[in-house]
């Protein structure tokens, strides 16, 4: 028996997880977050995305050493000349990203140590909607796929009651599968 | 006058554009696509997707000479080191992208030369509803703005049924909007 004891579980500070839920239990507002981004068009399909301030507890945060640069781009059939992955298929990465992350802090708080967490996506698509020639097909994916393989020191019984938990919590899940609601605005100059 | 003439305007062939609609116009199948993405957890908040092949017109694409390899993380607030964006911050990306690329092919194919494309993009988040402490948020943004500044050589009238064209034909901005029906599935090793 010994005193002291790792709280890291799957590589997160279960200290730190429940502190930062007790924290914003005794004061709300704590849990209000500002994500932000910003993007240049580049030529053609090239655009490029900014990532770094966000506000979180009731301040600017400025722990970030570094601004994220992410290029978007369109495959040769789509005009472009892959400078990057293209938006549907971030839109799939957001999604994988956040289901993945929401499961290792799930079983980080129930005490599941994971081995592994892959998956796989697929989005289907008839472009004739967002090409404009259809008013019959969307114009982004009718369906999208997930599947996962998961692996850990539970059964396999407690290792899917954690993906399903993360499925309800996931925020990018929560987004894709219900919708956001978006303002465009636009400055001509 | 000469019998010559680029197609190229905003960096997208005119000529390939409207060859690529008259040929779906022709052979409706060639509009089915799949995008595709496959992750695999890292450790922490730490996760990479990969991103090369897809089907498209009937067939699966090899243009592609290298595979995409994208990084997720979190900020540390949020229990992570910053091993890239977070899943929310790509959402973001992802819409960015998408409604970009729409006002350039659009533009495009209205003859409108642009000259800059340039958005940002806010998405305000109370993270009680992701870690599970309270049923009265939801687990992603309650809403997005986005503000572009644009211009080009054309009216500003114009330059607005461009975003206006591009933001009701954008494959993510109706993704996100509207939502997508998502299927999860598991594999326990």
């Amino acid at each position: 028996m010994t005193t002291t004891e790792t709280t890291l579980r799957n590589g997160v500070d279960r200290a730190q997880l429940f502190g930062t839920l007790d924290a914003i239990k005794a004061d709300p507002t704590l849990a209000r977050f500002q994500f932000r981004a910003r993007n240049r068009w580049l030529g053609g399909a090239h655009n490029r995305t900014w990532i770094r301030d966000f506000f979180a507890a009731n301040q600017e945060d400025t722990s970030r050493a570094d601004e994220f640069v992410v290029d978007a781009g369109e495959p040769a059939i789509l005009l472009g000349t892959d400078t990057g992955p293209n938006p549907a298929e971030y839109l799939l990465h957001a999604l994988a990203a956040c289901l993945t992350t929401s499961i290792v802090y799930v079983a980080a708080a129930r005490g599941v140590e994971l081995t592994e967490v892959e998956s796989t996506l697929e989005g289907d698509m008839d472009v004739q909607g967002a090409l404009g020639l259809s008013e019959e097909h969307r114009n982004g994916f009718e369906r999208i796929r997930v599947s996962f393989r998961i692996a850990g020191d539970a059964p396999e019984e407690k290792l899917r009651e954690v993906v399903d938990r993360a499925q309800q919590r996931s925020a990018v899940f929560d987004m894709v599968t219900n919708g956001v609601p978006v303002s465009v605005g636009v400055e001509t100059t």
